[in-house]
């Protein structure tokens, strides 16, 4: 059942049109391992610096998460991020960024994290990523999130990594860009031909799809009235993705679907307050009510369709 | 089983990357009547000049629409537009736009046509879809669409046409336009006070919505690897919405959800070539394999959850 995550730990600051943080607990390995840790044991793989507190080590511990693998610096700063918001949520403004350690980080793997089943490989610089995957060889699934700088910065070391993870989880945007093709299911081909074996593009307000070669599965968003803080969300989309799949015995398609929306449910609730305020307080009756949500807002009957048809026009000529 | 649809016949020049048509027959009743004609028989109310000949009357005829009720004016031209799409074939630019007879078109409905069980009122002046829908007082369900042209223009009057009618059918940037709110679901609730049952959102690639005050009901597109000419997708999809409804005894939730799909699977074929085109030639067998793929590419299983789910974590403090 075990679920390893590589990224950063960080503080973000964010404001927003409904209010402000200054120092949130942050990053993507800290979205992604909360929100895993509803499904399965989850191990992080960061760099911290001194002023990462008790504090925020009770945060994973409450959430039974495990951080031997999260490296101390304590003459360091952590990764600070900090951004705005406008009405617009779907657009992040970077107001500030200080990589701190986190410029530093060479992922250290226990022999406990490389024996791990699944892994995340968030989003870092891609050499490092494909590092982390070469020693995690044994691993069943390995799926692998980037963003616009990589692609624009280091796109072959980016392909390179692609080629060698399972699952690649990456935003409309993000794809459309990364294959260089506007039509998105174009640009899924194109994808899976460098190797993954299922693609995952995120949508914000419009759902998720899930490529493989064979088939293709789009879900929508849960509906949402209002949406307060969005940061983390494909983080916390990834972390119930994978550790639904790790709370699983068979990571079938049938597995990788359900494991959509289990994904797109924690993301539902992270987007609702600041962080991981919401995710981190959630009960699994929440969850579960949501998915069944998802169930209903998406089935519809198939029925015998001579029924539903009159004759066809006769042909031309 | 009856169905009437009151709008434009047009004449259509259309250029888009791939190619270019001088004189396509188009306009909101054309390509909703023949979208519909594979499910039920069609009525179309609308009006055409003396360039309309027999040429295009067959096509019509071809898919057993009645068109005793669409007006000639000998001595007048047909309704003209011309557009042009760029690669992003989402935005149509218009070049011209030449009303001709349609700048004075009053809607006749002869006795049958008042007699229709279901009505959908095309994207004409709202006064005169409010008047149309004053004589179909005994329709079961009356649909109507609209653009963002009449939101800007004659809101007012729209909003009083929307009121009456059961079924209001949109595009996603017409809804919030309308309701002058960004948040669709927000939107949705907004317009759904103002007296329709239910709001039908058109998403172009990302699918459509249907919502009531009960009840979400989303779906992907169609996933298509390459657009032709977008033009009358939206009537396409309304006339496989109304078309299939039209084939059903009881007008419930369960039917309008699979009036979506079939809605969709229409409006898939409509954009795979110039025009009408492609819609006029499909088969059965090809309109029910896609709505199979539908079905496909939604589905997922609902599992006991406990068994996806560890330990909730201990409450804070």
């Amino acid at each position: 059942m075990s679920l390893l995550v590589v990224g950063s730990v960080a503080f973000d600051a964010v404001e927003t049109p409904f209010g402000k943080r200054d120092k949130l607990l942050g990053g993507s390995a800290t979205h992604f391992s909360i929100s895993a840790s509803y499904f399965t044991d989850v191990r992080v793989v960061g760099i911290v610096g001194g002023d990462f507190s008790a504090e925020e080590e009770a945060v994973f511990k409450r959430h039974g998460v495990d951080t031997s693998d999260l490296e101390r610096i304590p003459e360091g700063k952590t990764f600070f991020w900090s951004g705005r918001y406008d009405y617009d949520l779907n657009t992040a403004h970077t107001l500030d960024t200080q990589l701190n350690v986190f410029a530093d980080f060479k992922p250290k793997l226990s022999d406990a994290s490389r024996r791990s089943r699944l892994v995340f490989l968030g989003n870092i610089q891609p050499d490092l990523q494909r590092e982390v995957r070469e020693q995690v060889r044994g691993a069943e699934l390995v799926a692998l999130d980037t963003m616009n700088y990589w692609i624009e910065s280091t796109r072959e070391a980016l392909v390179e990594a692609i080629k060698v993870v399972n699952v690649l989880i990456v935003n409309d945007a993000e794809a459309r860009q990364l294959a260089d093709e506007p039509n998105l299911i174009r640009a899924a081909r194109k994808i899976l031909s460098w190797g993954p074996k299922a693609l995952i593009v995120k949508r914000g307000e419009y759902g998720a799809a899930l490529f493989t070669s064979e088939t293709y599965f789009a879900i929508p968003a849960y509906p949402l009235e209002a949406v307060f803080d969005p940061t983390g969300a494909g983080d916390t989309f990834a972390g119930g993705f994978m550790g639904y799949l790790a709370s699983q015995e068979t990571l079938d398609e049938a597995a990788m679907r359900r494991a959509m929306i289990y994904g797109s449910v924690m993301a539902s609730f992270n987007v609702e307050e600041f962080g991981t305020e919401r995710v981190q307080r959630l009960t699994h009756d929440e969850i579960n009510g949501r998915f069944s949500t998802f169930k209903r807002m998406t089935h519809f009957d198939e029925i015998p369709f001579e029924r539903a048809m009159r004759a066809a026009p006769e042909p031309v000529g």
